[in-house]
């Protein structure tokens, strides 16, 4: 593996599963027994829009397995971007420094464009509306730590499935395995015909649902992203979707007892506070879950 | 330990003074000399505000002791926070990367919130027109270095006394010695009557003057904090104040041969340059007394 | 050698060789044979303007010596300077904490000041339109690398030679040599009067010309800096000057086999992408010996 681009690189569960065997090794060890492996490394981190989570979580995986950081948290801002210079000089200025290069970039496909011009990795952290393979990575690899296999799952992709590059994403790494998938959204917000067509290619059984009622006290899993009004077609649309699906209490009792609930955070207003110290409310371990994944990817690149 | 959220937890002068030594120790020694206690540890400093000053010291007080460091400049604008992000969510998220959090928040009380929320240690950087403890400790660290005792030291406290966040936590920490304090200000900007309160339940003898005319060539310690034009009444009142409390050469021909001149830094034009290497102008020492103070409390939050 | 503020303090052609004798040494070697020289010492990069570039290659040297970086990315907005602190009050803060200081500021005149002030090295990065040395000195090393000798070496200087921070650096630190200078740039963006001055002195000869075509088949060195429009006295005169020297595939038929073309970076029209995999453009290579001169320079401080 020369970069991580996008999930479409993963069609080798195999390789998902070695790295997913990693993370986990990982996560069981103590600070101490991390293996030097990015010794002498220096990862850059190259975030052309703020992402404070992506960002810490990638340089605390740099650091943990003995790397070294360089980084810019706002380079469309401070950089010689401003100055004029495509993205491809500032990747081979970069490469003149650091031996991988995390990018995060607000256009579409400009991971993959760096990483034609890269001689080394270049990791996607987000690529507009585009990818970003290893949040697809670290939500697969809860899902799989919490219920141990995808297979026969029922799995719930829950509000603006339009928009949401981790569901995009989430959505075409699934199609490796065999789970049923409902996607609940109003019409407007349904996931794109390109995702559809990829769960029939993989001859996954999915169903397209506007509300939840008939199947939330079935789901083993309910992947529910941010809420962003701006996305609705009207005020009154955004009303009734934020009022629709809402996990709380309430919610919660009709949920089965071993169900998880997923976001890729932040959330806002579609998951109650109330319900964080339900153990089925697992969105915090899995953006810590993100770092062992994340180690494990950095490590792959460097052997 | 678990937190440093306000000077106020530090009722117990033993637990200071075993700080102070610490941070003694640790200033007589060589960089290679220094303790690598905080191996294996990351520490996030995780700012929504400015202040390069205390950031820059709290990651090298990090980096001396063998940890690692993330950090945010501007959490404000360049994280989850602009999406909606609650401080609780954020503060859980950077939990499953970092082994402390040194925070500096604009809202009063913010501090307190992180660490009902926060698994792992909290340092108070900072909390809007709250605590700034760290501050307060390094004060108090240079006093006693520079006079060996605080009882019966006459201490002035100059300027603006009604808005200085550093001038609070330091009037609450001398609740714990004997000192006289005279409050030093005009009538507008003197110190809240909760202090004054806190200094009366602690049988401190203090006055409160409008003029320093008094007391000037008795005073042992003068503590001038940056005078904030927009703080005044009117600009005449400023600029009455901004002219009458002025230490330069000339002031310091009236003030103690063994006095000491402090200042939380920055200061504007409050202290003339022309002191700087009169040896009674301690306040660059005093800044770096912070390094070894904020040392001293993150080895303390790892024991 | 304490401070690094000025190309002028090189006089000792010595002083320069042995820098770069090192700088080609580290170049040759593998990351985890680089020596540990900066080990326990903390370098903080504090840049009032943004120069992605320049910070991270400074950061880089640093950790690759084994020292660490304390950094703020945007020191005008972000620091004690918004509070109205002085720059020399900042630096001697700084002192409290850093071991040397790596300074970017748009002050003509503002690393001399800083180096007053500071009891630890300052390494100028930018001074406004004053000096760029480790600029000029990596330039020169690339020189140096590709053609083995400075003397007798027909050098272009081409473009905005009025303004550009790093023709100035480099043209005073040719001084020391014996090329034949060609100052090429339309009459009102030719070099200032003390550089042309400066040539004489040294008895270098030089020529000014407001075109390339009489010599662009007998240069060995093209130097182009980046075009800026802004610059120039009309649009016109812009789009004359941008349009007559541009170096595409079509000049490169002209410009000698040995030749090579160089850049402080970031480039815009005036270099075409099309000649990037051509071997004599060798700017990517002089950006990334950038990294290795200021590894040297670094070491060089600690000495």
């Amino acid at each position: 593996m020369k970069h991580v681009i996008s999930v479409r690189q993963f069609e080798d569960k195999k390789f998902i599963e070695d790295i997913f065997a990693e993370a986990a090794r990982l996560k069981g060890l103590s600070p101490s027994e991390y293996p030097k492996s990015l010794q002498n490394k220096v990862v850059a981190t190259l975030f052309y829009e703020p992402s404070t989570r992506t960002r810490l979580s990638f340089e605390t995986a740099t650091l943990k397995l003995g790397g070294q950081v360089i980084s810019t948290e706002n380079a469309g801002e401070t950089s010689s971007n401003v100055k004029g210079e495509t993205l491809e000089d500032t990747i081979r200025t970069i490469n003149g420094y650091a031996d991988a290069i995390v990018l995060r970039h607000p256009a579409l496909g400009s991971a993959e464009l760096a990483a034609r011009y890269s001689a080394v990795p270049i990791v996607n952290a987000g690529d507009g509306g585009g990818d970003h393979p290893t949040q697809a990575l670290l939500d697969l690899f809860t899902i799989l730590e919490c219920k141990k296999d995808v297979n026969d799952l029922k799995i719930g992709l829950v509000g603006d499935l339009m928009n949401g590059r981790a569901i995009h994403s989430l959505a075409e790494l699934l199609g490796l395995y065999k789970p049923e998938i409902y996607c609940i959204a109003p019409p407007s917000l349904q996931l794109p015909a390109n995702y559809l067509d990829g769960f029939r290619k993989n001859a996954i059984d999915f169903k397209q649902l506007d509300t939840w009622e008939s199947v939330i006290d079935e789901l083993d899993v309910i992947y529910i992203p941010r809420v962003q009004k701006e996305r609705f077609d009207s005020l009154e649309e955004y009303e009734k979707f934020r009022d629709s699906f809402i996990v709380n209490a309430e919610a919660m009792k009709r949920i089965k007892k071993d169900a998880i609930i997923m976001s890729p955070l932040p959330r806002v207003t579609e998951i109650a506070p109330e319900i964080d110290n339900d153990p089925r409310a697992v969105y915090f371990e899995q953006a810590r879950n993100g770092l062992y994944v994340r180690m494990a990817l950095l490590q792959a690149l460097f052997v």
